[in-house]
Parts: structure tokens; C-alpha cells; sequence
């Protein structure tokens, strides 16, 4: 029995049925009763919680990393190598392949299926609002779980210190820029993961373009519900104002761009219904 | 024959079958004869054994580990590294793989059996008190057996004694935080083992969410049955009352409340018949 | 159930497979609408632009590299190994998983289906042209992102200068036939990505081939169109004609030569019609 | 076509269907002729010499091994992660997909179909003798061949002394206890092997408790048979009798307590016929 | 749908499967066209040529490597390792995914297809004279490519020299046992590549033995193709006389014994039709 004389099976979708499955997944998630949809989210904002604690705590407590204060062991290349591959990608992983609603991907998810017929604009905002929220619940939860367990207190807490500094002083624009870089990534690793039929498959899906996300050190809304309140926490040097323009507000718009426009409407264009939809407006 | 041509397989099951099958797994334990469940919790003790041998001899035996006292060669964050990736991920595969029953997982596993009404309270008391038991016997004769190897004595038993010490010092309210934060990475981590349907998607299943929880240093039930007894023979500072306390009671609550909690209940509000039975007795 | 007893699956293309799907996908990709090849080949040119970004901030970004001032630090081998796995091949992967097209893999794809009677000598020409200049678009399109990030700032546009003039130095004649090495790798990437019918098995595909490119310093096409206008921005000391006829023409020939020549005229060769075209022709 | 409406697809045995397997395998064993059943462990022996050359060559070959005289460079946590990971999971890989019987788990697959009534008690010393000194015969001539090849003259026979003299020194106590934990992780690593049935199920499945064999420095059987004459070769100060009692007795009654009663035993209890048996003989 | 309930697939053939298709694809490749196989040879002679340009690159180029001047950076552990993992394995790879025809594994399959009476000696003399012959036109048509191309020029030439001049340094002798082990690895790379039925599969199964053989240092007459015209061309200090009999003669000579008699004669022993030819012999 060779290779050659049996029809070859797959366990992958094509791009074409990716996006099929995405609108169809958002289609679902819009009919979810609010209970469901709010518990997966805040679920999703603990999983994510996860992730960011190891990239403070390994990558960060690393002799190499930029917040040594011993300057002759910094190598930011290698702080950056492992911040990309042992952080967010596993935490986005628990995501998908357990159960959860992380609010990066849901205005892709959601404009999918609106643009495929699946939903309306309400059910968007919908479950865009309650996923938003469920995630501050509960990267708000994990964050007070990882203070309460001390594991930060002492030298650990000056990477968190450093790293939300170091995130702020980019500024709105800057940060805008990089949420849209950032989360047209990650939305990517949601994509791929949905493409994968098997596990391995959706961990290799998600780890690839958010580790690229880790080391480039972009930014991502979900994280920010975490990271910003533990910073605060261990007396990082930010107003209040920078916790809610930069590491929230600039973000979240990033978020939408990048996830509704960058990849949602890409994909919905070359894939889907907005060709024809387009089509029938010019008619009229 | 192209992949867009043919319908793609599965080798995953969704996050909703996930949950299906832990809850008919669960069943399935509770009608284990006493003999069957006693001897697979004692193989698990020893599999998880295992594990913390080898983060004892390898990440401790490292330049870069904390309890070199060439301070100048300690790296934190590449001990916690290797920690992660080398040592309880390949144990907690074993138990999964081969055939085991660790603690760890059985609040989650019972909890999901009795809410889907596959079992009775007396059940997953049953099941819990004898894994519970069985894990301490095998943690034990594999710290007998590693003791009687001589692999530790000399410079290696160092490690054992500055571990075991350093997880005394947090103190019980701290344990118990962080062994909920362990075991719910440890529950999702067998979890996500029973939804790939190959044994590579249940190694990398299973290692990510473990390698987290090494990573950080967090609690587990099973393993502290090894160090514990381990640290005791190689002289570690601790009292009697702090093995207890903090080494197993602590930890057994943070068990229970992580994977009952955390998973268990999430996941059968999200995807099981609480919300079915919060219903039924409202309605009365 | 043992394996013995069973016929064994297939998710994998033997070569000659691989030869018929390339053709097939070429030829339908010949059949596309203007705006859709345009679309894919934009995202294309933007996802790739992620891979070089990565490049130059992570392996760019180690003491090793030999950018470094400091040259007691560098250590060529090690910079390119992380240089090879860790920037174009999760580049690569994204656009054979998502979706995009590549100008590197067309002259591969319309010559198989060419060659097999599936378009004509005009829908070759014009695929060519509309990849082209949509990877260019999306590559500079991603290239004013970064540098509106404001990421490459400082220390770490010191790398981008250097690379783009160390490219630049090996002088036309050389450059192109780095870019047939280059492109001959990037094109066997991109063909055994399409002979896997899993994630995983595209991702290892893609890697292979693509670790050797990188880490090789050999030259893309694609590539090119974002790390020129980068260079150009930050500062590398290049003139105009540098950048068209180095960077831009040398790169572009070598790419033909390489995927048209040594890949689909090599198996169509060997699998496909050009054996009988040539007897036909050589009966007349 | 999304995952949720497809059955799942598996390709791996559960733990019932591992034991069936491992004793239907151990039934067939049986029946092979003298010649096959010889030749397969003569190969065997050989790729088992492969991976401890591998082990000597490159963990012994790096400034981190414990055997280098400048102090100043060892790092034995680093060189334990080595010879875990780069030695005998490739070795023992080799064996199981190609076809070779290993004598260290001869005993277990024996035992296995002895106690499901597939061999008699002769079958099982038969294969045992057989394999034993067939994997001595191959082990030995591979040692041979690498002696021949001149590989390990001058500086690389350093580590050989030094790791033979560093075994022998544990005496034949502690040996024992090795040999029963060293042969329980590859008894394990066959066992996992055989559940999977793709080649990177099985691939994965051998390298997690085989690493971990490797990284502990416990002993094997087989493995013994190829560095013991080795070491004698480059003038370890070892006796006679310590080649014979430590080196070979010790290590085979190691093993043939762990793969019998560890493994063997305990899965027939849970999964086999053992408990019936036991009913049986009870009744009478 | 659990797994217990379902009959699991299995993607790897078990090792008399293997021996059956290797003897099966030995008997197609004994009746390809000259032009089919000549270009098939052709190109698995570049395809080597790459990874021996990756390992003079990569590893070569690391301070760590043996032929660094500063021998305080020398590291000849962590050298092999580099060597073993990252050249030969992803360019084998490239031969068995994509299709070529590479001289190493051709007695071997050739052989296996004689014993099981699928072709004649002439076959197996013409099939191997043609494939040595093309590999040696590949291999040398790469070395020109890459001389070109300038980038051994310089300090990365240095590696070049020194590896030709060590690999003759070891004489005729040493070289052909070091063939004999180095191609019965890469044989055996082959063959589980072979097993596996899907690209993953077939990576690892090719990855295993390979890793050895390149870090062990050890022949490959393919490799050698390449690497002594490279040597020749950068200054290595070798004799005419050296190169044709210590890198081609005594290589090949190796190859020969490895794979026809390790590896084809005992598999058609154990899995074939020797013992019935045998037996037939016997009973005239």
C-alpha cells in the first residue's frame, strides 16, 4: 500500500473555507445567550492573563532583558526571541482549543458573518461590547489572583514597572500604529488556528504570527486589561489619563481597524459576498 | 486531487465535545473497581515524580539556577525556562498517554461527571479520596526509589533543599493562591490533552499550559508529594507543621477550588446543564 | 485494532501530485479577477513584510549580530541561525495558510499550468504583472506602518542601514545569483507547503527551505520591496540606481530564472508534458 | 464544513488498546523464527550504539560536560539537557520504526502476552535469551566500527573514560535502583511508542521518557553493551569484574523488574487478565 | 465521540510495509527513462549541495566552530549540534518531499527490488551509475552557483579549507568505515521517510538518524560532491590524489557496503524473500 495509489486526505481548510467557517463561527457566537458569551470572555481574559505573566516573569527576570540594570548583560535580540515564542502564543492557545471569546478577534469574527448575511449590526456591537467587558473582568480577576500570590513582589516587579513605562512613553499615535500591527497579527493566528483540524495544527497556526506579535512588541487589547493594572499595582510612573488613552483607548481602535478592516473586509472581498453586494449597489 | 476538492478530517474535538467526553471520562472512573483506580493513581504518583526529578537534577543542576551560590552566574528567567519546558509537560504525558490517574484532575473530571448527572456525590468523593491517596503512595515509593539511587547526594541535593525552602517561605495564604493558579494551568492542560485525538497534539497539549505552570513556580498536589518527603531526607529547613500546612493542605484546597471552580463549573455553565438545572429550580 | 491490520491514510502529495496541483492551482489562479489577485498579492507583499520586520528587530536586535559596533560580541553563525528560523518562514506560511499570492511562487505557478495547457502565454504575463506590483504596493504599504510605529527608532535603525548596504556591496552580478539561490529555496518552500494537507505539515514545508534562504543572506524579491524603501528611510548609504538595479531588477530576473527554470521546467520535465510537447514537435 | 459537525477522526491508542496491542505484539515475537528474531536484535544493539556515540560525541564534546578539566566551564544542568534530548530518543526511534528488537523491552512484551495466554513461559525466556545476546553481538559490533573510524581518538576519548569509570563508581546497589528506574522511563518510551500510529506520534512519544532516561544518567541494558567495551577500549580504569556485575548484571535485573512488574505487571492488573486470573485461582 | 469508541487510522507504514514499498519504488525508478532519472539526480545533487553550504555557513560561522583561530570560543559540542540539526536533514528532506534521486539511498532501493524479483542486476548497475553520475553534475553545478554568488568569499572561506582538510586528513581507511556508518544513518533516513505518510512525519523520520550522521562527522558520497570542489576552489590543502580516492572512491565504496548489506540485505532477510531464496538454493 504506497503513498501514490490512495487519494490523499486533509485535515486543514482552504482559505476559501476558512472564511466560510469564520463567518459561520461569528454567525454563532451572535445567537449565544449574554451568560454564555460574557463567562467565555471573562474565561478568555484569565487564559491571556497567563501569557503575560510568563513574558514579565521569564523573559523579563532573563539577564538579558532591557530592564537590567546591569547594562553589559542586556541583549535585547534574545529578550525579544524569548518574549515572542513563550508568552502569548500558548495563552492563545488555551483560547481556542478549550473554549473562549478574546475581544481581539471578535470584530472579525462578527463582521464576517455580518458581511456574509449571518447577523445584523446590532448583534456586532452586541458582541463586541459583552466580550470587551467579559475580558476586563476577567484579566481584572487574574491580575488581583497573580498580586495576591506574591509572585511579582521583590525584583520581579521591575520588568512590570519597566515594561508599561516603556509602553506609554510611545504615545497615542505611535501606539495606534502598533495595535493595528499587533492585532492584524494575532486576528491572523485566529485565522490560521481555525484553519487547523488538529491540535498541533492550531498551536503551530497561533504560535507563528504571535510570535511575531511578542517580539515585535506590539500591542493588544486584552494583554493591556492585564498588564496596565498590575503596572499601576507595582508603582509604574503612568497617569491616569495614559492608562485609559494609551494602554485602552488607542488600542481598542487599533483593534477594530486592524480585525474589521485589514483582515474581516480583505478576506470578505476576496472570499465572500462584498463583491456582489457591491455589484447590487452599483445596479441600483 | 486537490485539498479545496475533498471534505478536510478532524482529529480535535470542539471545546463543546471536550466537554462531553471529561464528563463521560468521569463517569466511567467512578465505576473503576477500587483495585483499578488505586493502582492507576499510584502509577501517577510516580510518573509525576519523575517530572520533579528531573527539574530538581537538570534546571537545578544549571549554573543559572537560583540556588547557585555563584550569584553572579544565576539567570532566573533561563532557569525558569528550562523548568518549564523540561520537566512536569513529559511526566503529566505519561499519565495521560499511557494510562494514570493524578489528583490533580479528578475534582474536574468527577465534577463534570456529577453535573451531567453521570454520578453521585458519594462518587466523586469516592474517586477524589482514592487518586488522593494512591498519588501520595506512588510519590512516595518514587522518592524512596530516587533516594535509594543516589543520584541526588552531593552538590545535587542542594537544589532539593533550597526549593523546598523557598515554597515554605510564601506561607499558607500565598500556597493556596498559587496552587489555584497552578492546577487550573494543570487542568487545562489535561483538558486540552483529551481534545487531540493523536499523540502529538496531546504532548504539545499538554505542554503548553504545563510549562506555564513550572515556569512561574506555581503549586501542584501530586508533585508536592515527592518534593516534600524528597527535601525532608536531603535536610531542608521546614517544620512537620509546615509539610503539612503548606505542602498538602493548602495545596489540596487550592486544587479543589481551581479545578472544581475554575474549569468544572465554568465549562458546564458554558457548555454542560447548570444553566438547564438552575432553571428546573428556579421554576419550582 | 493494530496498525498492522489496517491501510494506512495519506495527508501528504507524492511529487508528481504536487506537479498536477501546482499546475491546477496555477491555472485557476490565471482565472482570477483583477481585484482579487491585486488583494491577495497586496496582503502578500504585507504579510512578507512581517517576516523582514521580524529579521531586523530580533536577530538584528542580538549582540551577536555583525551590525554590532562592539565586534567582540559577534557571532555570525549564531545570528544566522536565528535569522533563518525565525523571521521569513512564519512569513511564508502565513500566506500559504491564509491566503495571498506571492510574486516569488508565480512565475512557478503560471509556467506549470502553461506547460500542462491550462493558460496562455498572455495569462502568464499578466498574473506576473499584477503580483508584482501588488506585493510592492502591500510591501510598502507595510514598510510606512513600521515606520509611522516608530519601532526601528534609535538603536535599531542602526541594523536596517547596515543590511541594506551589505546587500548592495555584492554588486549586481552577484546579487543575482543570490537571488537564484534564494528564490529556487523560497520556491521549493512554497511547493512542498502545497504538497502538505495539514497546517503543521505546510509550516514545516515552508520552514525548511525558507531557514536555509534566511539564513543564507540570500535575496527574495518580495523581500527586497520592503527592506529597500526601510533602508532608503533610515538613513543606508545606497544611491537610486542601487536600489532599482540591485535591489529591485537584479532580484526580479533572478527570480524568473530560478522558479520558471530550475523548478517547473525541471518537473514538468520530469512529471509533466514537456517530454511528449517535444516529441510532438520534434514529429513535425 | 466546520470541525463541530464532523466525527473526530483518531490516531492513537487508548491505554486498554496499548496493552492489547503490547501483548498481541509480544504473542507475534514469539512465534518469530530464530534467525529474524536474531537479526532484528543485532540491529537493535547497533542503532542502540548510534545514540550513545551521539551522546559521547556531543554532550561529551561540549566546554559544559562535567569531564572537562577546566571546572570553570562545566555546567551540568546544560549537559544533562543535551544527552536527554540529542542521544537515545533518536536511537530507540530508530529501532521502533524501522524494526529491531530492543532487549530492554523484550521483557514486557513477553509478559504481556504470557499473562493474555498468547506464549508460554518458555516462549518468553526464549525471545529474552535471544534478544539479550543479540543486542550484545550488534552493540558490540557497532562499538567496532566506531573504534575502526578513529572518531573518538584523542580528545573526545577523554569523556568515554570519564563517563565509564563515573557509572561503575555508583556500585552494584545503586545500579540496580538505576537500571529499575532508567528502564521503567524507556519500557514507558516503547509502550507510548506503540500507541501512536504516525510516525511523529511515535517520534514524540519515545523522545519524552527516553529524554528523561538520558538527562538522569540512569542505566540500560543494551546501551551498556556498547559504551562498557568502548570505555575498556580507551583505558577506563575499570576491573573485569565491574564490566561484568555492574555493567551487565546489574542493569539486567534492573531491567527485567522494571519492564516486568513496573510495566508489565501494572498494566495487565488494570487493563489484562490479571485480576481474573487471581479470581480464578481464588476459587479453587 | 470519544476515542475509546472509534478505530484509529494509522499515516505510517509498519516496518514490513516499508521494506515492501521500498522495493516496490526500487523496481519503478529501475524503469524511469534515462532523462527522467539523470534530471531526478541532477537535482538531489543541488538539493545536498545546499544543506553542505548551510553547515560551512551556519556552524562553520559560529565562533564555537573548530576552525576559529581563537580557540577560547572553540565549543566542539555545541558545533556538532548545529551541524546535526540545522544542514543535511532539511536538504534529504527536499529530495524525499519534492522528488530527486539521490545516489546514497539508490543501492538500497535498487538492491531490494532485485531481491524481491521486481528488477535485474543490469537495472540495479545502470540505475546506480546513472544517479552517481547525476548527483555528481547537481552537486558540482551548485558548487558553481555558490562560488558565484561570492558569499564563501572572505573570513567564511576559512571553514571551507579547514573541514576538506580534516575530513583526508583521516585516510583511506577510516574514511571508508566512517561512510559505512555515516550512509547507513543516512539509509536509514530514507527508509523511515519512506514509513511516514505525511510531510511532518517524513521531516522527523528524516530529521532522526541525519542529525547523527552530521553530527558525528561523518561521509556521505553525495555531500562530498559538492564540498571537495569547494575545498579545491577556496585553497584546501589536498592532493588530486586525495580527492579522487579518499572523497569520492573510499566514500563510495562505503556507501555500497552500508546500504546494500546493513541495510537492504537485512531487511530482505527479515521482512523479504531471502530466506525462501535461501531455502530454495538449499533444497536443489
Amino acid at each position: 500500500p504506497g503513498a501514490a495509489s490512495r487519494t490523499p486526505a486533509s485535515v486543514i481548510l482552504s482559505p476559501p473555507e476558512i472564511f466560510a467557517a469564520m463567518a459561520r463561527a461569528g454567525g454563532e457566537k451572535c445567537k449565544f445567550p449574554f451568560y454564555k458569551l460574557a463567562y467565555l470572555s471573562i474565561l478568555a481574559g484569565a487564559y491571556i492573563g497567563f501569557g503575560f505573566a510568563i513574558a514579565l516573569l521569564v523573559a523579563g527576570g532573563m539577564n538579558q532583558a532591557p530592564s537590567n540594570p546591569d547594562k553589559s548583560q542586556v541583549n535585547v535580540g534574545v529578550y525579544r526571541l524569548v518574549v515572542g515564542f513563550f508568552s502569548f502564543p500558548f495563552s492563545l492557545a488555551l483560547v481556542l482549543i478549550n473554549g473562549g471569546e478574546v475581544w481581539t478577534s471578535m470584530p472579525m469574527y462578527s463582521m464576517c458573518a455580518l458581511y456574509e448575511g449571518k447577523c445584523s449590526v446590532l448583534d456586532v456591537l452586541r458582541v463586541n461590547a459583552i466580550s470587551w467587558c467579559g475580558n476586563f473582568a476577567g484579566a481584572g480577576m487574574q491580575c488581583g489572583l497573580f498580586i495576591a500570590s506574591g509572585i511579582f513582589e521583590g525584583e520581579d516587579s521591575r520588568h512590570v514597572r519597566f515594561l508599561v513605562e516603556e509602553k506609554v512613553s510611545a504615545g497615542f499615535g505611535r501606539i495606534f500604529v502598533k495595535s493595528i500591527l499587533g492585532m492584524w497579527l494575532i486576528g491572523l493566528a485566529v485565522w490560521q488556528g481555525n484553519a487547523a483540524q488538529d491540535l498541533t495544527g492550531k498551536a503551530i497556526g497561533v504560535l507563528m504570527p504571535t510570535s511575531f506579535f511578542g517580539a515585535l512588541g506590539l500591542e493588544n487589547s486584552t494583554a493591556n486589561m492585564f498588564v496596565y493594572p498590575m503596572g499601576t499595582f507595582y508603582g509604574a510612573n503612568i497617569t491616569a489619563g495614559q492608562f485609559v488613552a494609551d494602554g485602552i483607548v488607542a488600542v481598542s481602535l487599533g483593534n477594530i481597524v486592524a480585525t474589521m478592516l485589514m483582515i474581516a473586509t480583505s478576506y470578505a472581498t476576496i472570499y465572500g459576498r462584498i463583491p456582489m453586494l457591491v455589484e447590487d449597489a452599483a445596479q441600483k
